[in-house]
């Protein structure tokens, strides 16, 4: 071993044990005769003396940052005490040294405040990974790694390992294939996930499965996602929805506690998708804060019905409200003093194409009673009274109003919502609030094909009172503009999923267990016959002998990750990421292949 | 929760409650107004009792073998125990029950002695993981997998996750590749092993790292490999051979006690790769039992010198001796009386293409002092005691002796011991000895391209002595008869392996950590200055910045778990392994891919 102790560790207690550390050198401060250098391992820094002799040694030997040095010596207390650090009390009066290895000067500076860009931290990320910041964050990962393992084993669940090289059976993401050698012109699948393989444990018998285990989807890469990916999945035979709720906010509440000292004693809250979009117009609803939607007129379906009709704001002549397909309004309290220039600012940032609004109406509520709306002239003060009433704004707030078509529009007062939240302080980073949001629909309508596709996977089950919904009925849609009115899209699924301030952290469902109805389910989806048995005929075959009602669940871990570290970044916490073209910077990987191995492979290139 | 219990789980404690259980009919038995079913899940088996009621209600709706089955009813003592299982005190007396899923009738039955065969046990290998056997064996493997995360833990390692779609860089084995869609005409590879991944956390100061991962080598498969196959991949740094040694017989010991229940309070043995090819043949010896080899004669170099000249048995007139370049022996304990018809069969044994020898020589060191031997002729009495003696051969053993080519007579010889330590019960199951094996060669002789090959990896160090003789000859072989005498085949390597009863579980190295002697390496391989920077240059690049010593080790996880489940085969210890041509037969993997993602891929066949 090159050292007695880390860099961490020595305190007063150890004062005049000779010891010998190991690690790299963070700076070095020269002060006439003497010299200090902080010393950093894994562990901690501890300062360095070297005194009057050693000094001349540094001097033909000089110590450059990141150097690797090794040194032994007496520990002492510090006159000059640091306080900011656990080995602030000490310091190691050096007796003598050894330079393990020396450094180039690092492209950018090993600190918190890194003077190196993007670009470059990711060229060197084994630098990169040397700074504490980047440091916490895989400290982070692994412990809530151990505490997800702890939890499921102490319940009974079991590690299995699934394979990595399976069949291409592309539905919904995109497979990355695998050119097989020894069965020439014929390819592997990575797995999207092990979905399937877990439903076959649970055939199996093993009624607690779990796995943290890479995952492979050939998207074109938004940002903060990566072609490779890890997800905590799990697994459980003989159980209903309930206990899968249970069971994994019992899972997310101990990786708080062993986290983050946090202890989530708090109900995790429930909430239907419908009540999601209806009130919050997505289905991941940040709850840390309320600021609900007002439908002041919709499309959107709430109970299979059209709810908010727009009697309150049609026909007084504002043909944006007048044509619209959809009004949202939320009230931002506290915010009708808001200047001119800061509504404008407010109008711009919905009109940003991000957010693609033609406009913004408001109303402020003044505090002197009286109502002011930049569409005075279309409605009078009683009804923009009526309208801020029911935005649920109180004197003082703003109401913005939005107004587009529905799924646009939707999707621009979420944004909204969630940008005043942030603005006024009401997405506090260390406050967690879970949400299990349920009773998905179990299709999507998918225009292009016209056709119904599935919205969590084609293996999650319907919600029991419709199932005979789905099984009674054609899926076809003959009339395509009333695809609505089918009786498939109200069809709920028994899914779920977990949301942490505003992000979906994992997904889960009820799973098929019936041969019939899985093979309904294929159909609904617009497989063959043939289709379905050439792609999930193993898992059909299995449903044939003895498959028990089953469920399961699957976090996200690099996202859960991030957000228990209060980043945005999942890359932060991934030890080596991808870039946005699914580029390994520092391998420079993807590359070309030899020709032997085009040739071994039987495969060409085909280059448009 | 569809029970209350599992099925291994009452007691005569719990008699007169109501309980709900759910698994499998294992069997139905039938006793004329009443039906025992035993139902199985994955913690045990609990005897259902139907009394006269329910009897009828079964007549309509016969359970069959495997049908998932819900059932409520009253633990009552059995009047008839079963000693043989853990619940066999108790029977439920059912008061209600619920088919939850019928089964077909499965083809093979779920028992431990299965009437199924191998390939039908694969293609329904969800049903052949219900077997007690299977679970057994996949249980042992999370256990393991449990004790070595626990160990490393607490041994203050970090799981840090490595990428999984990286670079190709052929050397030694085949790499899997994934043809990129977003970066056309480009590959990443399938890691043969995080091997440069662990060596850039140390030098980013992860200085104890671990992972559980997935591998990936596109092989020829021999029996018993897999394409892709986990292993327990460690790595620290700042340490020297002795810390690693010492950290993981560590590990290795406790999953002994964790999973075993054995307390492996031997110190490991340790031996040279000299003496391991010297005494027993082969690189991992099984040292549960003794007959070492007697190097009568050899080619074979030990201390970088040939010490067996054949003086005991040259000149003798026996040709096959005479113009062998190997001699070898071993003697068997206790054989001395074998008949004609058994060193025969031996004989035979050894001519067998697997083994490919000539034939065998034996001598009988017999009871009455005298020895007979098959080559009597050639061989006096006192000549044949004394090779007798040279054997190690007391009196009653059997001496058995092979001659032919270096490399095949001394893997023949060693085939041989391990044989006959079967047949004489000297390999026992329940004994476990493991050994060290050190100082390999850094580099074989490839005979093909008359240069030199890593044997571990070209990250390996020389052992520290060697590292001058590495850095100050050139590694070009002037003459190929005569590689031997290059100063290179003498250099040894910093490298170890764990053995565990002849087989190997685990090895590793210190690294090189100089970018000057890994550039060496590489330069040693045949690698062009381009080629290296093109391949490893972000290792390289990486040695710059203050790389520190460091090293690690790679246990085999699959082997691990099948020798310390008492298998041959690692397959039996994988629950979706894939056949002898790399396939998954249940999934019918790999398989043909759409025209579409040919085309996204922008890639064709090039079948020959």
């Amino acid at each position: 071993m090159y050292r007695t102790h880390t860099c961490g560790e020595l305190r007063v207690t150890q004062v005049n044990e000779m010891v010998t550390l190991a690690g790299w050198v963070q700076t070095v401060r020269k002060f006439g005769a003497i010299t200090f250098v902080d010393l950093r391992d894994r562990y901690g820094i501890t300062q360095l003396l070297f005194g009057e002799e050693l000094n001349t040694v540094l001097d033909s030997n000089p110590l450059g940052r990141e150097f690797v040095l090794q040194v032994q010596g007496k520990v002492q207390e510090r006159s000059n005490k640091n306080t900011h650090i656990p080995t602030g009390e000490i310091e190691l009066n050096v007796v003598s040294f050894a330079i393990l290895n020396k450094s180039a000067v690092p492209p950018f500076t090993i600190q918190d405040d890194t003077d190196g860009g993007d670009d470059l931290r990711m060229k060197y990320r084994f630098l990169d990974l040397r700074r504490n910041a980047v440091k916490k964050n895989l400290e982070l990962r692994y412990a809530v790694n151990r505490s997800a393992r702890n939890y499921l084993h102490e319940n009974g669940f079991m590690d299995i390992e699934t394979p990595f090289l399976i069949k291409s059976t592309p539905e919904g993401a995109r497979d990355f294939v695998v050119p097989s050698r020894m069965n020439a012109g014929q390819f592997y699948a990575l797995p999207q996930s092990p979905q399937t393989f877990k439903q076959l444990l649970m055939v199996s018998g093993y009624d607690r499965y779990y796995q943290i285990v890479k995952c492979f989807r050939d998207e074109d890469l938004r940002a903060d996602r990566q072609p490779e990916f890890t997800q905590i999945d799990c697994e459980m035979a003989f159980v209903e929805q309930e206990d899968i709720l249970n069971m994994f906010e019992g899972l997310v509440k101990q990786i708080f506690k062993d986290v983050k000292n946090i202890n989530y004693a708090d109900q995790v809250e429930r909430m239907t998708w419908e009540d999601a979009m209806w009130q919050f117009g997505n289905d991941k609803p940040d709850i840390r804060f309320g600021m609900q939607l007002a439908n002041l007129k919709s499309a959107f379906l709430k109970g299979g019905k059209i709810q908010a009709n727009g009697e309150l704001i049609n026909g007084a002549g504002f043909g944006v409200f007048d044509n619209a397909e959809t009004v949202l309004a939320i009230a931002a309290p506290g915010c009708a003093e808001y200047t001119r220039k800061q509504t404008d600012e407010l109008t711009e940032w919905v009109k940003r194409p991000q957010i693609g609004m033609q406009g913004l109406v408001y109303i402020k509520c003044n505090a002197d009673g009286t109502y002011k709306s930049s569409v005075d002239k279309f409605y009078a003060e009683e009804k923009l009274k009526a309208i801020a009433d029911a935005a649920g704004a109180k004197v003082g707030d703003l109401v913005l109003i939005l107004a587009g078509r529905e799924e646009r529009t939707r999707k621009a007062i979420s944004d909204l919502r969630l940008e005043m939240g942030k603005r006024l302080g009401m997405r506090k980073e260390d406050v967690f609030k879970l949400l299990w949001v349920m009773d998905f629909p179990l299709f999507e309508y998918a225009e292009e094909d016209n056709r119904w596709v599935a919205r969590h996977h084609p293996f999650t089950s319907p919600k029991p009172d419709h199932i005979d919904i789905m099984i009674n009925n054609n899926p076809l849609i003959e009339n395509a503009d009333k695809y609505l009115e089918h009786p498939y899209s109200n069809i709920k699924a028994n899914a779920y999923d977990m949301v942490l301030n505003g992000n979906e952290i994992g997904g889960g469902s009820i799973r098929i267990y019936q041969r019939p109805l899985q093979e309904k389910m294929f159909a609904a989806l617009g497989m063959t016959e043939e289709e379905a048995l050439h792609k999930f005929g193993f898992l059909l075959g299995a449903f044939e002998y003895g498959a028990p009602p089953h469920g399961g669940i699957a976090f996200g871990f690099d996202r859960l990750c991030s957000i228990l570290g209060g980043s945005e970044s999942i890359r932060d916490f991934i030890a080596f990421p991808k870039n946005n073209s699914g580029r390994d910077v520092m391998l420079d990987a993807p590359s070309a292949i030899d020709e032997k191995q085009f040739d071994e492979l039987q495969i060409k290139l085909n280059l448009k």
